[in-house]
Formats: structure tokens, C-alpha cells, sequence
């Protein structure tokens, strides 16, 4: 089914060639569930969105505005995704900027991926990327529109049986995997990498941090990972994910992660999956 | 005047928004110089393009069709600058892509900017960024859609009398300017900086380093700046533009740079300017 498209408002489904965000990747863009018309992670998709706006000098649009268009796109949906992307609009040819740039707003409602009864329980394998992170504090943790190295390093397998991939910084540091986070059991603490210089905040991630305030955010030497007792990822999309292998080394999903799964049922997202 | 524009061989002004190139910054472009319908240095711009095109796993594009839609684009103006953009087209939601993915190719013709003749005489003032390039071997010297470390860059600064910007690596390199590559005159050697882990291979820097093969590509710490004797701008829509200051540093136009620019003159691009 095609996706239901807004620009700036109006039913729509193109923008100008010469746009910005097309031009440059010059803007930023949210992903977000809603089940029955409600999106449990709304405010935390906001706030993330408006540093954006403050991190690239872009126009903060009116979350109102934002909720009210999302609702219109995924209306009649029951599980639904909604991607917001804005963009510094039509400019000039250059990289230089008018201060006032009216932003371009498309908002696009999407069926919710399915995963698998065997998904939640089992957990996912996750292939080991070659391509890394490159590290740029201005841009770490806010969701812009520059993700060529996502791309790339999620072109690097076809197995369908990967559901993803583990990428680390040019210091073999673990970052995040190319669509989600990653949270380790590490010596009995919970630790997911920092996002400082490189990767996404994710919104799911910071619900996690919020709900175990002892968890850590510190440096994750892909090394550490044969030693974690539990590995699972957070997605905004696809929630909380036991992971059961990275490479060759094996886990289990255990208790934390077990728990997070139930808070995230408890936030309202379906788990009641194909 | 609004630009011309071609979308995959047709007269619209309009993508979908939901285009990888505006979703990701998934795709590549080229900002060509046409002087009387002839592009001097179309043949390094197309090599420099299909390089992108495998680093990115995209289909190369016929450079035929594109020279044709290039010549329609700046047809009629003496001094035209054609930018050719291409994307992995429109896919579903995610990273991952079809690889057959049927890209987007839009093609847009602008009059060329002026550049006064002290421009060219005197040089150019440039303001030293905050922001620095990262490191991503995979995507150095391409020309992607990724830019918004360029746009950062460009917006540190709205001093109508400084040009450019000269652009670090986060190790303190001399990398690039916003806008263009940079030559230095260094203890008697002429000297640019590798583009292997950041910034963009110009076709204006390898049609000088073509007449000049003896200059070298070497780390250029910003510090060895204070002692270069000329300092110079390689752009292929600007042309060998000389720098007369950086920060509080100054410069005076050698013969290094004069003999470039002669080069530059009997390459056919204009040096008539406002």
C-alpha cells in the first residue's frame, strides 16, 4: 500500500528538486509508532527534534501541528509508522544559509514492520560491520539527514537471516547497530554505548536509561561483548529485541531484558506480532 | 532567474518526497562550469562520478545522456553552472536497497556566479571553522549528498568579506576550504592536502595537480600555514582563486598562482568578470 504523504500540510507526495535536504541532506527526520492513533514515545521524539532544530540553526516546527498531520497519515492504521522529515527548504545553490528559511515538512504514514512471535523470544543474529561510524560531536545523537554510512554498511549482507548489524567507531568501539541500540549486561551493570561523538539517541534508548537509572552510558570495546551475559537492542519501531548472537558468540535472552520487554508492552506498543 | 531543470530527462521541477536522496542523502552530485556550451573539465567531473557511483553501489549513468541534458539545462547562457544530482531513487522505508534501484537524475542549469576582478587580482579573505571535518574513508573524496558539515561550516560566519573557510580534521589538518581545495607553497614544494579520510577530491585540484606533477598530497597541519609563501583556491566553478588572508595571516599572490591562473584562462573559462 502506498504510504499516505503530507508536504508542508497538503496531500502530497513530491518537493522541489532543488530542496535542501535533498541537496545537502540538510535537515532532520523522526520515526514514530503509533498504536490506535497514539504514540506512547511522542514528547521524547519531540525533544529530539527540537535539539536537532537548535544543533542545525533550523526553524522548530510546532509539535501540534507535527501530531496533528501524523494522526491524519496514519489514521484508520492500527499499528502504525510515521516518518517525519523537515528540511531547511528551497535555498540558493551553496551551502550558505538565509536565517528564515522557510523549512519543508513531510510527514508520511506507513504500516508497521511485523516481527515474529519467535523475534521477541529468541532474539535476532547480527552481522558484524566493516563500515564505521566516522566521529563528529557537532552531529552525534540528533537523527539528521546524512546516513550514507548506514547505508553503506547496511548494503554489506543479504543473509535475511541478520536483522541487523553491530557498527563501532574507527577505534573498534561499539556505537549502536545500523537501525537501533544496543544495551550490554556487562559484569552485572547495564551499559549501552555513548552517543557523544558518533550514532543516535535513540528514543527507545532513552526510555530504557529512564526506567533503569543505573544503567551506563560509557565506551563499549567490541571486545567487552564476548563477555556480556545479555545483549538486546532498543528501536522505537520495533521496541526492545533480545539479541542472540553477534558473529559467532552466542547469548540468551535473560532477565533485564525480559523486563524491558514487559515495560515496553506496558507502554501500549502491540507485541502481538505475525 | 529559476534555474532549469531536467528530472530523469524531463522538463519538471519536482521528486518524490520520499526519495532516498532526500530520505538518506543516499546518492551523489557534480557542480559543472559550461562556458559557450563547453565544460573544460567534464571529463574529470564523470570519473569523479562514477568513482561515487561503485563506492556507493549505484548504477553508473550514461555521461552521454547527461552532457546532452546538461547542454539543454545551460543552453543559451554563455556562463552556466549545471549541477547534476544523482539518487538511489525512491525505495521503501530503511537503509537497506534493491540493487536495482532506479535512480533519480535531475539536472539543473544556473548562471554562473561573478567573481571581481580584485577577486582574482588580490584574492580572498577566509575565516577559519570551528567545525571540522570527520573521518569516514569509505565516503572521502566522493562528492555525496552528505553535507551538512559543509553547511555547519558555512554558517559560522556572515562577514560578506570572507570568501570561504578553511576546514580542520579534528587532528588540527588542513583539509579544505567550505567551498573549494586548497594549494599552499611550502618551503619551495607546491602542497595540497590528502582527501583520503575527509573532505572532497575537486576536479579543479586534480587538473592542477595534472600540470603540476610535481606537487604533493601531504597532512598539512594548520600550524605550517603561517609559514607558506603562496596559498591558493581550487574550484571548478571559481577557478584558481588566490587567498590574502587566513584569520590574521596574509598573503600575496605568487607565481605559482599566477601561472595557474593562466592555465585556468587558457582552459576557456572566462576571466571577464563584473
Amino acid at each position: 500500500m502506498a504510504p499516505r504523504v503530507l508536504v508542508n500540510g497538503q496531500a502530497d507526495t513530491r518537493v522541489s528538486a532543488l530542496d535542501r535536504g535533498l541537496s545537502y541532506g540538510d535537515g532532520l527526520f523522526e520515526t514514530i509508532r503509533f498504536m490506535e492513533g497514539r504514540a506512547p514515545l511522542w514528547s521524547r521524539h519531540m525533544a529530539r527534534l527540537l535539539l536537532g532544530c537548535e544543533r542545525l540553526a533550523l526553524t522548530k516546527p510546532d509539535p501540534e501541528i507535527l501530531l496533528q498531520e501524523a494522526l491524519q497519515v496514519c489514521g484508520g492504521m492500527p499499528d502504525a509508522v510515521v516518518r517525519i522529515t523537515l528540511t531547511r527548504g528551497v535555498g540558493e545553490r551553496g551551502y550558505a544559509f538565509a536565517p528564515n528559511a522557510s523549512l519543508t515538512r513531510i510527514v508520511a504514514g506507513f504500516a508497521a514492520p511485523k516481527l515474529s512471535a519467535e523475534t521477541w523470544r529468541d532474539g535476532v543474529r547480527l552481522h558484524v560491520c566493516q563500515t564505521r561510524w566516522s566521529e563528529q560531536p557537532l552531529l552525534a545523537g540528533i537523527k539528521h539527514l546524512n546516513r550514507l554510512e548506514q547505508v553503506l554498511a547496511r548494503h554489506e549482507w543479504t543473509d535475511a537471516g541478520l536483522a541487523d548489524g553491530v557498527m563501532m567507531d574507527a577505534q573498534d568501539r561499539v556505537v549502536s547497530t545500523v537501525m537501533a541500540n544496543l544495551f550490554v549486561m556487562l559484569d552485572g551493570a547495564l551499559v549501552t554505548p555513548s552517543i557523544e561523538r558518533c550514532g543516535v539517541a535513540g528514543v527507545a534508548r532513552a526510555e530504557v536509561l529512564s526506567v533503569r537509572p543505573d544503567a551506563r552510558e560509557a565506551e563499549l570495546p567490541f571486545m567487552a561483548l564476548a563477555r556480556a551475559s545479555e545483549v538486546f537492542l532498543s528501536s522505537s519501531v520495533r521496541g526492545i529485541v533480545p539479541v542472540q548472537a553477534v558473529g559467532n558468540t552466542v547469548y540468551v535472552p535473560g532477565p533485564v531484558t525480559r523486563a524491558l520487554q514487559a515495560h515496553w508492552r506496558g507502554l501500549g506498543y502491540s507485541t502481538e506480532h505475525a
